[in-house]
């Protein structure tokens, strides 16, 4: 699938502000013939920094006060690994590779530790495997509303469980919180999703099944197989897609995603498990 | 200062667990001449894995029913890094390597952007630098209340705030949790203290302020010249001396550290700034 | 039902302290012949308030230091009204007597604004009316773990329901928040239970539904018509059955109650409903 | 004072809907000449609630689909009862009357119990009695920010001392939260605030001391010897001026207060200890 996407921020700075912007198409191997540009609106000298094996990607710049507006543009083809889910099987805690382990503790918005109870009940006894996993995402989708507004930056999963209500960003994070409360590494993830409507950003999350991560989404508003990465974090404290330091008022966010190569529009939601490329191999794991 | 130290555990297998130990001093340029030994009793083949850059060394074991003692030990020399701290500078967010600002986060015990408000009215207006986060420890010392069983695992920075109460790792992730918020990237960090009484493992954290990492400690419990670093986390999730995955009964915990140098014991506490070394240049740095 | 029951506190009080006791069994209708009696050893003078309407006897005394004993034995009568549960309907909150309305409000341990979706999403499309609550209790049963030591004093039915586990005090909070969060008044009431095993003071609640109280407990340990009440309040905080101001440490508490009619050991556990006397006409009411 | 206020209130009712409001001025000693009316637009019929000894008046409506406007007008004199702050002392808890003691209890918003420690630590050495608790409300207005749209119907005093920003509502409930804390029985009072810029429904506390309840603000907004009561709670869950049932959106609010005596503004901040008339003499006072 080839894609044309991107987003125009726009902020008013009120007093020099350092922004860290996380915008940016990952640099993975799936990410085919990636061309992309980011511009800022007075042009700023800016610092750029790859987390090494995520490789995410932030840009950061010293605004100075006035207008600031942010463009960036990308191409990309997606090479999209699929695989039957029926074969795709959850790994004990002993054969896990020793680095994929700070993706079964808490963090800030996944207490999974306080969630542990409840998901050993509803989830402990469903077949294990990705099955497991999408039904999870499925509870998720039964029992969440999805309601503009009804989070805000500091809501955790916990708290999504009560209110019965999130965003993308929640949904996420209640996934995330059941798979580690069960046993299953799992992390956050933005991308830009081709068919979500209306466009914005979007947050889905990935488990590790089986020696490789395999990506879901509770919401059900986007193709699986139409998404393109940002960032990968433990939640959506590491990657925000713009962290200020400062004092600014926002302004309006546009994020667009087109296809480019003449097809159709997806048809039905994808029932394929999709693998996210093997980064590199992982320590420990011998 | 050269040290002798270890530590004895113990646990009732109860069904196979997995276990996942962060007991081992760190390698570090600064640990010079580590000599350390690690045994399982049953004997049990095991996993290690030293995360990059932080050289945190994690073991792991699959323990089979019954009886499980873990006992460690090691020979190890201080070389201390001594500061005037008045020369220790905070430095601005802007200035900060890339790589650091996850040290800016929340994390799970360290909800640093619930409490900015109350960092920045009780702290705000404090001289920046060393003596600033010296004196955010002298103020969690006059307010807390160091007492055992007042927390346990699950125990967040403000609740640890509003309860006036907590153990050393709380005073930790509260010192970190102001930090944060300040802007000064902070990290928790898990070692054997020299001095500590009664003896266990302790936790202390670590600010970023001119361009390295220096060590503090709100409970004023032991010096901070004579701690040997176990584990670096974002919080105590992270470096837990023990996690298991199964069924188990704790046993009885021993830890113990003395001085091998025939020296005396430490006489006033440090007034230094101590610097713990620096790993590694840092990525998008310059 | 005729019962022989009562109970034995102990203390050291530490430093002198004011007790407020509410053992007593409340002055009801219902609790036909009540005869009883209160000692405290050492004797010491004591204050006693009955609160207008719901009757619960609170007793208060100051203890010096030393040891302090209360000793409590009732002989009562039970005068149960059974009901037919399937005539027994909700009432729109526009009929509700409008001294019932704070049984509607959230309390201390009992957030059922928080709670106000998840119940709405669970229990908003059942049949309503005497049904329902007891729906509700049957869903607490099946998803809530008696767990002793599960909670303490400071727990919310929020945290329970995240937790999964609590004692009486918290299924009693989680049915009072369901019920007042779909606009059926509700209250908390301690009382001895016949049949309780181990014996204990019991906590369960009571529903408003046409026009009456009615009694309801998920944790289904005793028999409904086996309750002999001690105190009503919003939630636990109001009807604690002993609340000191000084310093003491607790020492051993004995509950005990038993028949005294020469009947057998109650059958299975009654399906009628079970309706608590009307203690006064309701002011608004007309 | 003479004053003559009221206030407007619309709704558009999306469904029909059950309204409680407690708007009316409360039928206390110390409202001299209370002449008052309250109407709705359309006409609809209403029952009317006086809660005993408190004396709050709640008005229930059902309203129909369509506009609904609510008009209160009063004409009131009040009675202040002034006294040297100096000579209020706190009582004992042996001694407070056992009717008093709910006000000593943690309520939904105010739970004194998890900010016992904290009021301890803070207030515990300050100097007994009306003194205490108006230097409670300074350090309540040196650190906490008033700032409209920081909180909303569900933050506790817990959530407000964290993050340091509240509004009327939240300032009452942190000074009632350390008076409790501290074994001063504390409510929440409602009124109208001669004198408050801009004018808005407004709320303060009474702390129980030497027999009588007391006046205190700790927002420093309003004329102690300016406020007229509506209502009495044990926080805001119980006096809100408008608790709906049913599904509308709420229009706009117009609160009006005005000196009908021909007197100028009031001049500075009074310094007397303002004493709220005693309604009826204590159960179990002797």
């Amino acid at each position: 699938m080839k894609l044309r996407l991107g987003c125009e921020l726009a902020y008013k700075v009120l007093a020099e502000t350092v922004f860290i912007f996380n915008v940016e198409v990952a640099f993975l191997q799936r990410h085919l013939n990636l061309k992309d540009q980011l511009l800022f609106n007075p042009p700023l000298p800016y610092r750029t920094y790859q987390v090494p094996d995520l490789r995410n990607r932030y840009t950061q710049i010293v605004a100075p006060v006035g207008d600031l507006h942010l463009s960036y543009s990308a191409e990309v083809e997606l090479d999209i690994c699929r695989v039957d889910p029926a074969g795709v099987h959850e790994m004990p805690v002993k054969n896990l590779p020793l680095d994929i382990l700070p993706y079964l503790l808490p963090s800030r918005f996944v207490p999974s530790d306080e969630l542990a109870t409840f998901a050993m009940r509803e989830f402990g006894a469903f077949p294990h495997g990705h099955l497991r996993v999408e039904m999870i995402c499925g509870w998720i989708y039964n029992n969440i509303e999805y309601r503009r507004g009804s989070s805000d930056a500091k809501t955790t999963a916990t708290e999504v469980l009560i209110q019965r209500a999130g965003v993308c960003r929640d949904f996420a994070h209640l996934g995330i919180s059941f798979c580690r409360a069960l046993g299953i590494p799992a992390r956050y993830v933005t991308c830009y999703a081709y068919g979500l409507s209306p466009s914005d950003f979007h947050a889905v999350f990935e488990a590790y099944l089986d020696g490789h991560w395999w990506l879901f989404d509770g919401t059900r508003q986007a193709a699986l197989d139409g998404l393109v990465r940002i960032g990968i974090g433990r939640d959506a404290a590491e990657v925000a897609f713009a962290t200020p330091f400062g004092l600014i008022e926002p302004g309006p966010i546009k994020i667009w995603i087109e296809r480019t190569d003449g097809m159709m529009e997806t048809g039905p939601r994808t029932t394929d498990a999709i693998r996210t490329e093997e980064d590199a191999p992982h320590a420990g794991a011998g």
